[in-house]
Protein backbone atom coordinates (compact mmCIF):
# COMPACT_ATOMS: atom_id res chain seq x y z
CA UNK A 1 0.00 0.00 0.00
CA UNK A 2 1.62 3.62 -0.95
CA UNK A 3 0.31 6.64 -0.25
CA UNK A 4 -0.53 8.27 -2.99
CA UNK A 5 -3.11 11.31 -2.28
CA UNK A 6 -2.24 13.61 0.89
CA UNK A 7 -4.70 16.17 2.66
CA UNK A 8 -2.96 19.08 4.59
CA UNK A 9 -5.09 20.30 7.42
CA UNK A 10 -3.71 23.43 8.53
CA UNK A 11 -0.87 25.01 6.26
CA UNK A 12 0.67 27.11 8.39
CA UNK A 13 4.57 27.11 8.85
CA UNK A 14 4.46 23.02 9.83
CA UNK A 15 1.83 22.20 7.26
CA UNK A 16 3.00 23.70 4.16
CA UNK A 17 6.55 22.75 5.32
CA UNK A 18 5.42 19.45 5.27
CA UNK A 19 4.22 19.85 1.90
CA UNK A 20 7.25 21.48 -0.02
CA UNK A 21 9.28 18.77 1.86
CA UNK A 22 7.09 16.51 0.55
CA UNK A 23 7.86 17.83 -3.10
CA UNK A 24 11.36 18.53 -2.30
CA UNK A 25 11.94 14.51 -1.49
CA UNK A 26 9.94 13.55 -5.61
CA UNK A 27 6.53 13.02 -3.70
CA UNK A 28 4.40 11.88 -6.89
CA UNK A 29 0.60 11.99 -5.70
CA UNK A 30 -1.61 14.92 -5.30
CA UNK A 31 -1.04 17.19 -2.05
CA UNK A 32 -4.61 18.86 -0.94
CA UNK A 33 -4.63 21.62 1.54
CA UNK A 34 -6.51 23.01 3.69
CA UNK A 35 -6.43 26.04 6.32
CA UNK A 36 -9.03 27.77 9.01
CA UNK A 37 -7.01 31.21 7.66
CA UNK A 38 -7.72 31.24 3.78
CA UNK A 39 -4.79 33.56 2.60
CA UNK A 40 -2.91 30.70 4.63
CA UNK A 41 -4.21 28.46 1.88
CA UNK A 42 -3.91 30.49 -0.64
CA UNK A 43 -0.19 31.32 0.35
CA UNK A 44 0.09 27.75 0.21
CA UNK A 45 -0.98 27.47 -2.84
CA UNK A 46 0.92 29.49 -4.49
CA UNK A 47 4.38 28.43 -2.42
CA UNK A 48 3.48 25.13 -4.51
CA UNK A 49 3.61 23.55 -1.12
CA UNK A 50 0.14 21.99 -1.92
CA UNK A 51 -1.18 21.52 -5.34
CA UNK A 52 -4.88 22.06 -4.16
CA UNK A 53 -6.76 24.26 -2.39
CA UNK A 54 -9.51 22.21 -0.53
CA UNK A 55 -13.18 23.84 -0.34
CA UNK A 56 -14.59 21.71 2.43
CA UNK A 57 -11.38 19.86 4.00
CA UNK A 58 -13.80 17.06 5.03
CA UNK A 59 -14.56 16.08 1.73
CA UNK A 60 -10.81 16.26 0.66
CA UNK A 61 -9.86 13.86 3.55
CA UNK A 62 -12.06 11.46 2.63
CA UNK A 63 -10.39 10.76 -0.82
CA UNK A 64 -7.27 10.92 0.77
CA UNK A 65 -5.22 8.17 1.80
CA UNK A 66 -2.98 9.88 4.47
CA UNK A 67 -4.34 13.20 6.10
CA UNK A 68 -1.75 15.39 7.97
CA UNK A 69 -3.04 17.60 10.98
CA UNK A 70 -1.32 20.25 11.55
CA UNK A 71 -1.74 22.72 13.87
CA UNK A 72 -2.13 23.78 17.61
CA UNK A 73 -3.11 20.68 19.90
CA UNK A 74 -6.99 21.45 20.26
CA UNK A 75 -6.82 22.00 16.75
CA UNK A 76 -5.48 18.47 16.08
CA UNK A 77 -7.74 16.92 18.86
CA UNK A 78 -10.93 18.96 16.89
CA UNK A 79 -10.39 17.64 13.55
CA UNK A 80 -9.67 13.76 14.99
CA UNK A 81 -13.31 14.05 16.11
CA UNK A 82 -14.46 15.26 12.92
CA UNK A 83 -12.57 12.92 10.66
CA UNK A 84 -13.21 9.87 12.71
CA UNK A 85 -16.48 9.08 12.06
CA UNK A 86 -16.22 9.41 8.24
CA UNK A 87 -13.17 7.56 7.53
CA UNK A 88 -12.01 4.44 6.60
CA UNK A 89 -9.71 1.41 7.76
CA UNK A 90 -7.21 1.61 4.79
CA UNK A 91 -6.47 5.79 5.26
CA UNK A 92 -4.09 7.01 7.84
CA UNK A 93 -4.11 9.91 10.46
CA UNK A 94 -1.02 11.59 11.76
CA UNK A 95 -0.09 14.50 13.53
CA UNK A 96 2.61 16.97 14.27
CA UNK A 97 1.32 17.78 17.52
CA UNK A 98 3.67 19.34 20.80
CA UNK A 99 2.31 16.87 23.22
CA UNK A 100 1.23 13.27 22.90
CA UNK A 101 -0.22 11.89 25.87
CA UNK A 102 -3.80 13.68 25.61
CA UNK A 103 -3.39 13.06 21.82
CA UNK A 104 -3.25 9.65 22.24
CA UNK A 105 -5.74 9.74 24.67
CA UNK A 106 -7.93 11.55 22.46
CA UNK A 107 -7.08 9.03 19.44
CA UNK A 108 -8.01 6.00 21.51
CA UNK A 109 -11.81 5.70 20.92
CA UNK A 110 -11.62 7.17 17.65
CA UNK A 111 -8.57 5.21 15.59
CA UNK A 112 -7.14 2.20 15.37
CA UNK A 113 -10.27 -0.27 16.33
CA UNK A 114 -12.26 -2.06 13.92
CA UNK A 115 -13.71 -0.12 11.02
CA UNK A 116 -11.90 2.68 12.02
CA UNK A 117 -9.18 4.29 9.98
CA UNK A 118 -5.36 4.22 11.61
CA UNK A 119 -3.66 7.06 13.49
CA UNK A 120 0.13 7.80 13.98
CA UNK A 121 0.88 10.09 16.61
CA UNK A 122 3.99 12.36 15.23
CA UNK A 123 5.91 15.07 16.40
CA UNK A 124 8.98 17.01 13.99
CA UNK A 125 11.18 18.77 16.76
CA UNK A 126 11.71 21.85 14.38
CA UNK A 127 9.88 25.08 14.19
CA UNK A 128 10.58 28.89 13.99
CA UNK A 129 9.32 31.46 16.41
CA UNK A 130 7.23 33.09 13.45
CA UNK A 131 3.98 30.82 11.81
CA UNK A 132 2.54 31.09 8.59
CA UNK A 133 3.12 29.83 5.29
CA UNK A 134 4.68 32.51 4.27
CA UNK A 135 8.13 31.17 6.29
CA UNK A 136 7.40 27.89 5.57
CA UNK A 137 10.58 25.85 4.59
CA UNK A 138 11.33 22.47 2.67
CA UNK A 139 14.63 22.08 4.70
CA UNK A 140 12.65 22.75 8.11
CA UNK A 141 13.13 19.05 8.74
CA UNK A 142 16.31 18.64 7.82
CA UNK A 143 18.72 17.61 10.62
CA UNK A 144 15.70 16.91 13.01
CA UNK A 145 14.02 14.49 14.76
CA UNK A 146 10.58 13.49 13.85
CA UNK A 147 9.35 11.91 17.28
CA UNK A 148 6.75 8.75 16.80
CA UNK A 149 4.45 7.19 19.58
CA UNK A 150 3.20 3.90 20.44
CA UNK A 151 -0.49 3.55 18.86
CA UNK A 152 -1.93 0.31 16.54
CA UNK A 153 0.35 -0.47 13.56
CA UNK A 154 -1.45 0.61 10.37
CA UNK A 155 -0.24 -0.32 6.87
CA UNK A 156 0.58 3.12 5.57
CA UNK A 157 2.28 4.05 8.90
CA UNK A 158 5.86 2.95 7.23
CA UNK A 159 4.86 4.86 4.23
CA UNK A 160 4.73 7.97 6.33
CA UNK A 161 7.95 7.41 8.23
CA UNK A 162 10.12 6.71 4.87
CA UNK A 163 8.85 10.10 3.26
CA UNK A 164 9.58 11.69 6.90
CA UNK A 165 13.06 10.81 6.60
CA UNK A 166 13.51 11.28 2.99
CA UNK A 167 12.87 15.25 4.40
CA UNK A 168 16.18 14.51 5.89
CA UNK A 169 14.66 13.56 9.17
CA UNK A 170 15.95 11.10 11.83
CA UNK A 171 12.51 9.31 12.91
CA UNK A 172 12.44 7.72 16.46
CA UNK A 173 10.48 6.23 18.28
CA UNK A 174 9.35 7.05 22.15
CA UNK A 175 6.81 6.37 24.63
CA UNK A 176 4.11 9.44 24.95
CA UNK A 177 4.65 10.01 28.39
CA UNK A 178 8.30 10.18 28.24
CA UNK A 179 7.91 12.36 25.15
CA UNK A 180 5.74 15.29 27.54
CA UNK A 181 8.35 14.95 29.94
CA UNK A 182 11.37 15.46 27.54
CA UNK A 183 9.71 18.31 25.72
CA UNK A 184 8.70 20.33 28.64
CA UNK A 185 12.60 20.40 29.50
CA UNK A 186 13.94 20.86 26.30
CA UNK A 187 11.15 22.66 24.42
CA UNK A 188 8.43 24.03 26.63
CA UNK A 189 10.68 25.43 28.98
CA UNK A 190 12.65 27.58 26.73
CA UNK A 191 9.44 28.77 24.79
CA UNK A 192 8.25 29.91 28.34
CA UNK A 193 11.22 31.02 29.98
CA UNK A 194 11.96 33.39 26.82
CA UNK A 195 8.59 34.81 26.86
CA UNK A 196 8.73 35.65 30.57
CA UNK A 197 12.33 37.03 29.88
CA UNK A 198 10.81 39.07 27.13
CA UNK A 199 8.02 40.40 29.24
CA UNK A 200 10.08 41.05 31.59
CA UNK A 201 12.51 43.27 29.57
CA UNK A 202 9.69 45.26 27.62
CA UNK A 203 8.27 46.09 31.53
CA UNK A 204 11.30 47.46 32.80
CA UNK A 205 12.74 48.63 29.61
CA UNK A 206 10.19 49.13 27.17
CA UNK A 207 12.39 50.56 23.91
CA UNK A 208 15.25 51.83 26.17
CA UNK A 209 17.69 52.09 23.00
CA UNK A 210 20.73 51.73 24.94
CA UNK A 211 19.40 48.30 25.74
CA UNK A 212 18.62 47.21 22.39
CA UNK A 213 21.93 48.84 21.25
CA UNK A 214 23.72 47.20 23.95
CA UNK A 215 22.11 43.78 23.52
CA UNK A 216 24.17 41.32 21.40
CA UNK A 217 23.84 37.44 20.78
CA UNK A 218 23.42 36.80 23.89
CA UNK A 219 20.01 38.45 24.41
CA UNK A 220 18.72 37.57 21.03
CA UNK A 221 18.59 33.88 21.51
CA UNK A 222 17.23 34.17 25.26
CA UNK A 223 14.56 36.39 23.60
CA UNK A 224 14.09 34.94 19.87
CA UNK A 225 11.39 32.63 20.97
CA UNK A 226 9.50 35.36 22.79
CA UNK A 227 7.92 36.32 19.06
CA UNK A 228 6.05 33.27 19.51
CA UNK A 229 2.37 33.58 19.22
CA UNK A 230 0.13 32.96 21.88
CA UNK A 231 -2.19 30.91 19.83
CA UNK A 232 -0.14 27.82 19.59
CA UNK A 233 1.43 28.07 22.73
CA UNK A 234 -1.71 27.98 24.73
CA UNK A 235 -2.59 24.44 23.79
CA UNK A 236 0.77 23.30 24.86
CA UNK A 237 0.43 25.06 28.50
CA UNK A 238 -2.90 23.91 29.08
CA UNK A 239 -2.62 20.18 27.64
CA UNK A 240 1.40 19.72 29.11
CA UNK A 241 0.29 22.05 32.44
CA UNK A 242 2.03 19.81 35.21
CA UNK A 243 4.97 18.80 33.52
CA UNK A 244 5.72 22.57 32.30
CA UNK A 245 5.41 23.57 35.81
CA UNK A 246 7.64 21.33 37.22
CA UNK A 247 9.91 22.48 34.92
CA UNK A 248 9.52 26.40 35.44
CA UNK A 249 9.69 26.00 39.72
CA UNK A 250 13.04 23.50 38.95
CA UNK A 251 14.46 26.27 37.20
CA UNK A 252 13.37 29.42 39.60
CA UNK A 253 15.01 27.28 42.56
CA UNK A 254 17.86 26.55 40.54
CA UNK A 255 18.27 30.64 39.56
CA UNK A 256 18.12 31.44 43.58
CA UNK A 257 20.86 28.66 44.47
CA UNK A 258 22.83 30.84 41.71
CA UNK A 259 22.03 34.39 42.89
CA UNK A 260 22.55 33.08 46.81
CA UNK A 261 26.22 31.69 45.77
CA UNK A 262 27.15 34.64 43.53
CA UNK A 263 30.47 34.90 45.31
CA UNK A 264 30.74 31.81 47.14
CA UNK A 265 32.67 28.53 45.93
CA UNK A 266 29.35 26.75 44.75
CA UNK A 267 29.39 29.35 41.32
CA UNK A 268 32.30 27.14 40.54
CA UNK A 269 30.76 23.89 40.51
CA UNK A 270 27.80 24.75 39.28
CA UNK A 271 30.00 26.25 36.02
CA UNK A 272 31.60 23.16 35.81
CA UNK A 273 28.22 21.31 35.61
CA UNK A 274 27.17 23.07 32.78
CA UNK A 275 30.24 22.58 30.99
CA UNK A 276 29.73 18.91 31.36
CA UNK A 277 26.64 19.29 30.19
CA UNK A 278 27.19 21.11 27.15
CA UNK A 279 30.78 19.02 26.50
CA UNK A 280 28.67 15.60 26.42
CA UNK A 281 28.40 14.21 22.49
CA UNK A 282 25.46 15.54 21.03
CA UNK A 283 23.00 12.88 19.24
CA UNK A 284 21.80 15.34 16.54
CA UNK A 285 25.05 17.37 15.95
CA UNK B 1 49.51 62.14 18.35
CA UNK B 2 49.45 58.68 17.34
CA UNK B 3 49.21 55.31 18.44
CA UNK B 4 52.51 53.47 17.18
CA UNK B 5 53.16 50.56 19.54
CA UNK B 6 50.39 48.78 21.27
CA UNK B 7 50.83 45.74 23.95
CA UNK B 8 48.25 43.43 24.63
CA UNK B 9 48.07 42.21 27.98
CA UNK B 10 46.07 39.36 27.82
CA UNK B 11 46.32 37.08 24.49
CA UNK B 12 43.10 35.06 24.85
CA UNK B 13 40.18 35.55 22.44
CA UNK B 14 39.39 38.76 23.06
CA UNK B 15 42.83 40.30 23.42
CA UNK B 16 43.89 38.13 19.96
CA UNK B 17 40.73 38.99 18.47
CA UNK B 18 42.14 42.90 18.75
CA UNK B 19 44.88 42.05 17.70
CA UNK B 20 43.65 40.13 14.32
CA UNK B 21 41.21 43.06 13.99
CA UNK B 22 44.17 45.62 14.15
CA UNK B 23 45.78 44.09 11.71
CA UNK B 24 42.83 43.64 9.52
CA UNK B 25 42.26 47.20 9.62
CA UNK B 26 45.61 47.83 8.25
CA UNK B 27 47.23 49.13 11.78
CA UNK B 28 51.05 49.94 11.20
CA UNK B 29 52.36 49.93 13.74
CA UNK B 30 53.80 47.22 15.84
CA UNK B 31 51.80 44.71 18.09
CA UNK B 32 53.23 43.51 21.40
CA UNK B 33 51.41 40.86 23.25
CA UNK B 34 51.64 38.84 26.24
CA UNK B 35 49.76 36.28 28.02
CA UNK B 36 50.07 34.86 32.02
CA UNK B 37 49.36 31.40 29.74
CA UNK B 38 52.78 30.86 27.71
CA UNK B 39 50.54 28.76 24.92
CA UNK B 40 48.18 31.89 24.66
CA UNK B 41 50.79 34.10 23.76
CA UNK B 42 52.32 31.06 21.31
CA UNK B 43 49.29 31.03 19.70
CA UNK B 44 48.35 34.50 19.08
CA UNK B 45 51.92 34.67 17.54
CA UNK B 46 51.74 32.40 15.26
CA UNK B 47 48.34 33.52 14.38
CA UNK B 48 49.91 36.83 13.75
CA UNK B 49 47.71 38.39 16.07
CA UNK B 50 50.48 40.11 17.72
CA UNK B 51 54.44 40.55 16.11
CA UNK B 52 56.12 39.74 18.73
CA UNK B 53 55.64 37.82 21.98
CA UNK B 54 56.88 39.78 25.27
CA UNK B 55 59.14 38.32 27.54
CA UNK B 56 58.09 40.76 30.27
CA UNK B 57 54.94 42.70 29.84
CA UNK B 58 56.28 45.51 32.04
CA UNK B 59 59.16 46.37 29.87
CA UNK B 60 56.77 46.16 26.98
CA UNK B 61 54.01 48.38 28.03
CA UNK B 62 56.53 51.23 29.26
CA UNK B 63 57.67 50.86 25.57
CA UNK B 64 54.28 51.49 24.19
CA UNK B 65 51.72 53.79 23.17
CA UNK B 66 48.77 52.37 24.34
CA UNK B 67 48.51 49.21 26.30
CA UNK B 68 44.81 46.68 26.12
CA UNK B 69 44.16 44.72 28.87
CA UNK B 70 41.99 42.28 27.94
CA UNK B 71 40.69 39.27 30.69
CA UNK B 72 38.86 38.59 33.69
CA UNK B 73 37.88 41.78 35.83
CA UNK B 74 40.37 41.19 38.85
CA UNK B 75 43.27 40.76 36.18
CA UNK B 76 42.29 43.84 34.63
CA UNK B 77 42.68 45.29 38.10
CA UNK B 78 45.50 43.94 39.12
CA UNK B 79 47.57 45.13 35.93
CA UNK B 80 46.22 48.26 36.49
CA UNK B 81 47.70 48.32 39.72
CA UNK B 82 51.02 46.68 38.39
CA UNK B 83 51.22 49.11 35.72
CA UNK B 84 50.24 52.99 36.48
CA UNK B 85 53.37 53.40 38.80
CA UNK B 86 55.86 52.64 35.29
CA UNK B 87 53.82 54.75 33.10
CA UNK B 88 54.21 58.34 31.96
CA UNK B 89 51.62 60.34 30.80
CA UNK B 90 51.51 60.47 26.99
CA UNK B 91 50.52 56.56 27.51
CA UNK B 92 46.69 55.17 27.29
CA UNK B 93 45.75 51.62 29.14
CA UNK B 94 42.50 50.66 28.22
CA UNK B 95 40.25 47.94 28.72
CA UNK B 96 37.92 45.52 28.01
CA UNK B 97 36.49 44.63 31.41
CA UNK B 98 32.66 43.36 31.30
CA UNK B 99 32.10 45.61 34.49
CA UNK B 100 32.63 49.39 34.78
CA UNK B 101 32.10 50.88 37.79
CA UNK B 102 34.73 48.62 39.33
CA UNK B 103 37.13 49.03 37.09
CA UNK B 104 36.44 52.94 37.30
CA UNK B 105 36.93 53.14 41.21
CA UNK B 106 39.88 51.01 40.83
CA UNK B 107 41.63 53.41 37.67
CA UNK B 108 40.90 56.83 39.88
CA UNK B 109 43.37 56.98 41.91
CA UNK B 110 45.58 55.80 39.65
CA UNK B 111 45.14 57.16 36.16
CA UNK B 112 44.39 60.80 34.52
CA UNK B 113 45.80 62.69 37.13
CA UNK B 114 48.97 64.98 37.14
CA UNK B 115 52.04 63.01 36.01
CA UNK B 116 49.99 59.76 35.39
CA UNK B 117 49.24 58.14 32.57
CA UNK B 118 45.94 57.78 30.91
CA UNK B 119 43.11 55.39 30.94
CA UNK B 120 39.93 54.84 28.81
CA UNK B 121 37.40 52.40 30.60
CA UNK B 122 36.07 50.30 26.88
CA UNK B 123 33.70 47.00 27.26
CA UNK B 124 33.53 45.42 23.19
CA UNK B 125 29.72 44.16 23.42
CA UNK B 126 31.02 40.78 21.76
CA UNK B 127 32.80 37.07 22.34
CA UNK B 128 31.93 33.17 22.02
CA UNK B 129 31.56 31.20 24.79
CA UNK B 130 34.50 29.22 24.19
CA UNK B 131 37.97 30.92 25.26
CA UNK B 132 41.37 31.46 23.94
CA UNK B 133 43.46 32.40 21.33
CA UNK B 134 42.60 29.80 19.11
CA UNK B 135 39.22 31.07 18.56
CA UNK B 136 40.34 34.77 17.76
CA UNK B 137 38.30 36.01 15.00
CA UNK B 138 39.51 39.46 13.07
CA UNK B 139 35.52 40.00 12.96
CA UNK B 140 34.86 39.20 16.30
CA UNK B 141 33.91 42.69 16.84
CA UNK B 142 32.29 43.51 13.77
CA UNK B 143 28.44 45.34 14.01
CA UNK B 144 29.18 45.01 17.72
CA UNK B 145 28.92 47.64 20.30
CA UNK B 146 32.06 48.59 21.90
CA UNK B 147 31.15 50.85 25.32
CA UNK B 148 33.39 53.71 26.45
CA UNK B 149 32.66 54.85 30.01
CA UNK B 150 33.49 58.39 30.98
CA UNK B 151 37.15 59.30 32.31
CA UNK B 152 39.99 61.94 32.59
CA UNK B 153 40.09 62.85 28.41
CA UNK B 154 43.23 61.57 27.06
CA UNK B 155 44.90 62.96 23.60
CA UNK B 156 45.60 59.22 22.37
CA UNK B 157 41.67 58.13 23.19
CA UNK B 158 40.27 59.43 19.84
CA UNK B 159 42.92 57.40 18.29
CA UNK B 160 41.95 54.06 19.86
CA UNK B 161 38.20 54.97 18.91
CA UNK B 162 38.94 55.25 15.74
CA UNK B 163 40.75 51.92 15.06
CA UNK B 164 37.83 49.98 17.24
CA UNK B 165 35.71 52.00 14.47
CA UNK B 166 37.81 50.46 11.73
CA UNK B 167 37.01 46.98 13.29
CA UNK B 168 33.40 47.47 12.02
CA UNK B 169 32.50 48.78 15.08
CA UNK B 170 29.83 51.18 16.70
CA UNK B 171 31.15 53.41 19.58
CA UNK B 172 28.98 54.34 22.04
CA UNK B 173 29.33 56.46 25.49
CA UNK B 174 27.40 55.24 28.73
CA UNK B 175 27.57 56.06 31.93
CA UNK B 176 29.51 53.53 34.36
CA UNK B 177 26.94 52.63 36.26
CA UNK B 178 24.15 52.51 34.11
CA UNK B 179 26.69 49.92 31.67
CA UNK B 180 26.61 47.88 34.56
CA UNK B 181 22.88 47.85 35.13
CA UNK B 182 22.00 47.30 31.75
CA UNK B 183 24.96 44.63 31.12
CA UNK B 184 23.37 42.79 34.19
CA UNK B 185 20.08 42.02 32.04
CA UNK B 186 21.63 41.55 28.54
CA UNK B 187 24.75 39.54 28.99
CA UNK B 188 25.40 38.79 32.93
CA UNK B 189 21.54 37.49 33.35
CA UNK B 190 21.84 35.55 30.25
CA UNK B 191 24.86 33.77 31.02
CA UNK B 192 23.85 32.65 34.62
CA UNK B 193 20.83 31.53 33.93
CA UNK B 194 22.09 29.68 30.68
CA UNK B 195 24.64 28.42 33.37
CA UNK B 196 21.51 27.33 36.02
CA UNK B 197 19.76 25.93 33.13
CA UNK B 198 22.33 23.33 31.64
CA UNK B 199 23.59 22.66 35.77
CA UNK B 200 19.86 21.71 36.05
CA UNK B 201 19.75 19.54 32.88
CA UNK B 202 22.77 17.67 33.74
CA UNK B 203 21.61 17.00 37.21
CA UNK B 204 18.09 15.96 36.00
CA UNK B 205 18.91 14.28 33.07
CA UNK B 206 22.65 13.61 32.73
CA UNK B 207 23.72 12.21 29.22
CA UNK B 208 20.19 10.75 28.65
CA UNK B 209 20.54 10.22 25.03
CA UNK B 210 16.58 10.89 24.05
CA UNK B 211 17.03 14.06 25.65
CA UNK B 212 19.94 15.11 23.23
CA UNK B 213 18.58 13.39 20.38
CA UNK B 214 15.39 15.59 21.17
CA UNK B 215 16.67 18.90 21.98
CA UNK B 216 16.76 21.58 18.58
CA UNK B 217 17.43 24.86 18.56
CA UNK B 218 15.64 26.14 21.30
CA UNK B 219 17.72 24.00 23.65
CA UNK B 220 20.97 24.64 21.72
CA UNK B 221 20.47 28.56 22.39
CA UNK B 222 19.39 28.02 25.57
CA UNK B 223 22.53 26.49 27.04
CA UNK B 224 25.10 27.92 24.66
CA UNK B 225 26.21 29.81 27.31
CA UNK B 226 26.92 26.81 29.87
CA UNK B 227 29.82 25.96 28.05
CA UNK B 228 31.54 29.52 29.34
CA UNK B 229 33.96 29.50 31.70
CA UNK B 230 33.97 30.16 35.23
CA UNK B 231 37.54 31.33 35.28
CA UNK B 232 36.17 34.65 33.15
CA UNK B 233 32.37 35.15 35.10
CA UNK B 234 33.22 34.83 38.41
CA UNK B 235 35.09 38.31 38.64
CA UNK B 236 31.75 39.58 36.99
CA UNK B 237 29.52 37.26 39.47
CA UNK B 238 31.83 39.15 42.45
CA UNK B 239 32.01 42.98 40.96
CA UNK B 240 28.30 43.21 39.73
CA UNK B 241 26.75 41.04 42.37
CA UNK B 242 24.14 43.61 43.23
CA UNK B 243 22.88 44.11 39.63
CA UNK B 244 23.06 40.48 39.05
CA UNK B 245 21.43 39.35 41.97
CA UNK B 246 18.33 42.10 41.35
CA UNK B 247 17.90 40.62 37.36
CA UNK B 248 18.16 36.79 38.64
CA UNK B 249 15.17 37.44 41.41
CA UNK B 250 13.30 39.55 38.63
CA UNK B 251 13.49 36.68 36.42
CA UNK B 252 12.68 34.29 39.21
CA UNK B 253 9.08 35.98 40.32
CA UNK B 254 8.74 36.49 36.33
CA UNK B 255 8.65 32.41 36.01
CA UNK B 256 6.74 31.75 39.20
CA UNK B 257 3.88 34.11 37.50
CA UNK B 258 3.96 32.63 33.95
CA UNK B 259 4.18 29.25 36.04
CA UNK B 260 0.84 30.07 38.38
CA UNK B 261 -1.04 31.50 35.25
CA UNK B 262 -0.28 28.57 32.63
CA UNK B 263 -4.40 28.02 32.41
CA UNK B 264 -5.30 31.38 32.85
CA UNK B 265 -6.11 34.65 30.44
CA UNK B 266 -3.13 36.29 31.94
CA UNK B 267 -0.81 34.19 30.00
CA UNK B 268 -1.80 35.76 26.61
CA UNK B 269 -1.08 38.73 27.86
CA UNK B 270 2.57 37.80 29.00
CA UNK B 271 3.34 36.04 25.45
CA UNK B 272 1.60 39.76 24.19
CA UNK B 273 4.16 41.62 26.04
CA UNK B 274 6.95 39.19 24.68
CA UNK B 275 5.97 40.03 21.35
CA UNK B 276 6.21 43.66 22.03
CA UNK B 277 9.61 43.41 23.69
CA UNK B 278 10.37 41.09 19.90
CA UNK B 279 8.78 43.29 17.40
CA UNK B 280 10.78 47.02 18.83
CA UNK B 281 13.30 47.85 15.84
CA UNK B 282 16.55 46.99 17.29
CA UNK B 283 19.15 49.56 16.93
CA UNK B 284 21.76 47.19 16.12
CA UNK B 285 20.50 44.43 14.32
Amino acid sequence: MTIDRITIVGTGLIGASAGLALRAAGFPGEIVGWDRHPAQTQIALERSAIDVAAVDPLNAAVRSDLILLSGPVFAIQDWMERLAPLLQPHQLVTDVGSVKVAIAERAQPLFGGPGQAGFLPGHPMAGKEVSGAAHADAKLFEHAVWLFTEFAPHPLAAGWRAWVERFGCRTMDIQAARHDEICAWVSHLPQFLSTALSAMLEDRFGDAPDLRAIGGRALREMTRLGASPYSMWRDVAHSNEAEIADALLSLEQRLAYVRENLKTPELREEFERANRFRAAPAVNP
